[in-house]
C-alpha cells in the first residue's frame, strides 16, 4: 500500500487505445491497494497543434490567452482518462490546475508555482476516488488561467507529490528508464536501476531529454523520490533519489552527447578586467542563452573567449560578438555550428581524480580532437567535431566499462 | 453608444480566417463607441469531434468528465478570438463559464443556470476591455465544470445580456435572419425585420432551426431583445422582442415545415377514462418525446389516438404502443415515417378566425390531404405526406401573400 503520483506524457495518452491501456494499469495498481493521483499531459502532439492554430489566428498571441488556449489540451486528456477509468471500475475525478489548487504567479506561458492547496485532491483520495490532474497548469494570484510551460506536467506531478506527501512520483514515458548512454548510438547501453538527482540533472543538461529539468530540481529540493519508467512495457524503470551511490556503484554513471549547440569564439581581446563582463552582458541583453564558457589567456596580454549557444541563436550571438570585438579592439569572431558536446556524468568522480585523464586519453587514442573542456563536480564535458560525436560516445562508454554484463 | 452582447456560433468562428473576420467586425463596433461582450461557441464541428473522441475512449462517459471535455472547445475558441482582437487593437480577455460567474445546478451535460455573478465581466467592461465568454458552460454549486447542453451558447449570451443589462443580444449565425419560410423551398421567401418571441418560439418548435428554443424562452421571460443576424454578410437581421405587431403587420408571419418526425396511430382503443393517460405514461417511461397528439372518438365507443415522435424514436414508440394496444384490447398500431408537418405562425391570427379555413382550403385546392391537425393561439400545424410538404409550403406562402413586394 503506497500513495503514488503517476504522470503520463503525451505519447502515453496519444489515442483512445493508449488511454484505455493507462486506465487498465491504474486499475491494477488500485486493486493491489495503492492510492493513486494521476497527472496527464495533452494527447500526442496536441500542444503543437494548438500553437500552430494560435499562429494562424494571431501575430501578437497575448500570454493570458495563450495559456487559456493551451491548457485546454491537458484538460481534455484528464477528462478522457477519467472516463476510461470509470469504464474499468475506478471512480475518478478530473481536476484543472485551478481545481487542484495550483496557485501560480502571473508569468503567462511559463508560470511559477507560488502555493499548492490540494484540498480537493485530498478529499477525493479520502473518499476512495482517483484524482486525475491536467498537467502544467494553475490559476494565477489574479485568478487567470496559467500554463507552467512545455514539460510542465513533470513539474505538476512532482509538486503534487510533495504537497500530498506521496511515497514516490512515477514519471511514465516512452522509454523504459535512464540509460548509461543513448542506446541508438551504443547498443550495449544499460538501463540504470538508480541514479542521484545531481547525476540526472547533469545528464538532462547535456543531452538526455527526459524528464524536464525544472521538475528534477524541484524533486531534489523537496526530497521527492522519482521513478522514471515506461508506459509501454510497464517494467521497473530508473529510481532517482537523494541517496549517495554505494561503494559498489560505478564511478561514472553515463555518457551523454548533445548536438544542439554551436560554438562562438571571440579572438584576441585585450586581457583587461571587465572585458568578459561586458561581452556577456551584451549577449544577455540580446536574449542569447550562453552555455559552456571557456577563456584562455595568451602570453601576449590577449585572450580568446569561446562559448556555446543553441544553434538557432548562433546568428544573433555572432552579431553581438562582432560589435563587441570591434568596440574592444579584438581580432574578429569565428562561429562554428558543426560541434557536439560529449559528457561523462557520475557522482563517483568527485573522489576519483583520474576520470578526466581517462576521458581525454580515450579521445586522444581515438584520434578525436578536443576543442573545449568544461567541468562540474560530477560532470566533464568536451566539445568535439559533430561528425565524431557518436564515435566518442562509443569509445568513452567502452573505456568506463558501462556496458551491460555479458 | 450601446452595450451589446454578441454571440458567434460554430460556423462563424470555424477557422482562423473567420476568427479574424469576427475580430475585425468587433473592432469596428468598438470604434463606433459600442461596448461589447462576446460569447463564442466551439469552432466548426469541434463539439462533435470531442463527442466522437469520448465514444472511442469510454462506454460509460460519466457526465462530470464529459462536461470537462466538451467545454474545452468553447474555451479554445474564446482564447483565439481574444488573440485576434488584440491583433486589431482591441484589448480583450477570455473568460470560462466559471470566471464569468455562471453558477449552475449539478445536472451534467444539460446544466441549468442557478445564478450569474458577472463581477469580472463588469470589471473588464469598466476597464474599457472586451470580455469574451466561452459559451454553454458554468461551474456547479459543487464547484465542478458544467456544460449547458447543445445550443447552450445562445443561452449563455441571453443570460449574460440580462445579467449586465445589455441593450440587445445579437445572435450571429450563417443566415441573415428569420424568413417567412425556408428560402430553399420558396425562392420569394422574405426576411422579416421583426418578430415576436411567441412567433419565434412557434417557428423554432416547428422546423425553423435557430436559435436554441431555451434561449428564446429565457429572453422572453426576462425581456432581452434579440437580434438574429449574419456573421457572413453583416447586414441587419431580424429583431425579436416582446412588442405586439402593429396594425400594419401581416396576420401570418411565416410558414415552416419539419420532416424530422414520424406518426404513430393506435387504432380502436376502448374510449374509457385513463386510456390516454396510461399510453402516454408508458411512452414517457420509455423516454419517447411525443409532440403533436390528436385523438378522435368514433361513434362506436372506440377511439384512435395519433401522435408524432422524432423519427429515431419511432421504433421504441411503436413497441410501447403495441404492448399497450394488446393490454387494453386495441386493434393494432400503425407507424408512418413519411410525413411532414407544415405550420403557419403569426400573432395576428389570434383575432383572425379565417386563418385555419384559408390554410385548409389552400391545401384542398392543391389536392394535398391533411392527416392530422393541431393548433395553438398563434400556430396551425397540419401533417401531410412528406413528398408533398414543399408544395404545401409554396402554396400556403402564396395564399397568405408572404412573398417579398415585387
Amino acid at each position: 500500500m503506497a500513495l503514488l503520483v503517476q504522470k503520463f506524457g503525451g505519447t502515453s495518452v496519444a489515442d483512445p487505445d493508449r488511454i484505455r491501456e493507462v486506465a487498465d494499469w491504474v486499475a491494477r495498481r488500485r486493486k493491489a491497494g495503492d492510492q493513486i493521483v494521476l497527472v496527464v499531459s495533452a494527447m500526442g502532439k496536441e500542444t503543437d497543434e494548438l500553437l500552430r492554430l494560435a499562429d494562424a489566428v494571431s501575430g501578437t498571441r497575448p500570454g493570458r490567452e495563450m495559456d487559456m488556449l493551451i491548457t485546454a489540451g491537458e484538460r481534455k486528456a484528464a477528462a478522457l482518462v477519467c472516463m476510461a477509468l470509470h469504464d474499468v471500475g475506478v471512480e475518478a475525478d478530473s481536476f484543472t490546475g485551478s481545481q487542484a489548487g495550483f496557485i501560480t504567479d502571473t508569468t503567462h506561458m511559463n508560470a511559477k508555482i507560488v502555493e499548492i492547496k490540494p484540498d480537493r485532491v485530498l478529499a477525493a483520495l479520502e473518499a476512495g476516488r482517483t484524482p486525475v490532474l491536467g498537467g502544467s497548469q494553475g490559476v494565477s494570484v489574479d485568478k487567470d488561467v496559467t500554463f507552467l510551460g512545455r514539460g510542465g506536467s513533470d513539474t505538476t506531478a512532482v509538486a503534487i507529490a510533495h504537497a500530498i506527501g506521496a511515497d514516490a512520483c512515477e514519471l511514465y514515458t516512452d522509454v523504459s528508464g535512464v540509460y548509461t548512454t543513448d542506446p541508438r548510438v551504443v547498443s550495449e547501453a544499460r538501463k540504470m536501476n538508480s541514479i542521484s538527482f545531481d547525476e540526472l540533472l547533469e545528464m538532462t543538461a547535456t543531452g538526455c531529454p527526459k524528464p524536464a529539468m525544472r521538475s528534477v530540481e524541484f524533486a531534489r529540493s523537496h526530497g521527492v523520490t522519482l521513478h522514471i519508467r515506461s508506459a509501454f512495457t510497464w517494467e521497473q524503470g530508473t529510481w532517482v533519489s537523494e541517496e549517495e551511490p554505494s561503494m559498489e556503484d560505478a564511478i561514472i554513471s553515463a555518457v551523454t552527447h548533445d548536438t544542439s549547440e554551436a560554438k562562438v569564439t571571440v579572438n584576441n581581446l585585450p586581457d583587461n578586467p571587465g572585458i568578459a563582463a561586458k561581452l556577456f552582458r551584451n549577449l544577455a541583453d540580446a536574449d542569447v542563452n550562453v552555455d559552456m564558457i571557456v577563456q584562455n589567456v595568451s602570453a601576449y596580454g590577449q585572450t580568446d573567449i569561446s562559448f556555446t549557444v543553441p544553434k538557432e541563436e548562433l546568428e544573433s550571438a555572432s552579431k553581438v560578438c562582432e560589435d563587441c570585438s570591434t568596440a574592444m579592439g579584438g581580432d574578429g569572431v569565428s562561429a562554428d555550428s558543426e560541434i557536439a558536446r560529449v559528457s561523462v556524468v557520475g557522482a563517483g568522480m568527485k573522489s576519483n581524480p583520474g576520470v578526466a585523464a581517462t576521458m581525454f586519453e580515450t579521445l586522444a587514442a581515438a584520434g578525436i580532437n578536443i576543442e573545449m573542456i568544461s567541468t562540474s563536480a560530477i560532470r566533464i564535458s568536451c566539445v568535439v567535431r559533430e561528425s565524431e560525436a557518436e564515435r566518442a560516445v562509443q569509445e568513452i562508454h567502452q573505456a568506463f566499462e558501462l556496458h551491460a554484463p555479458a
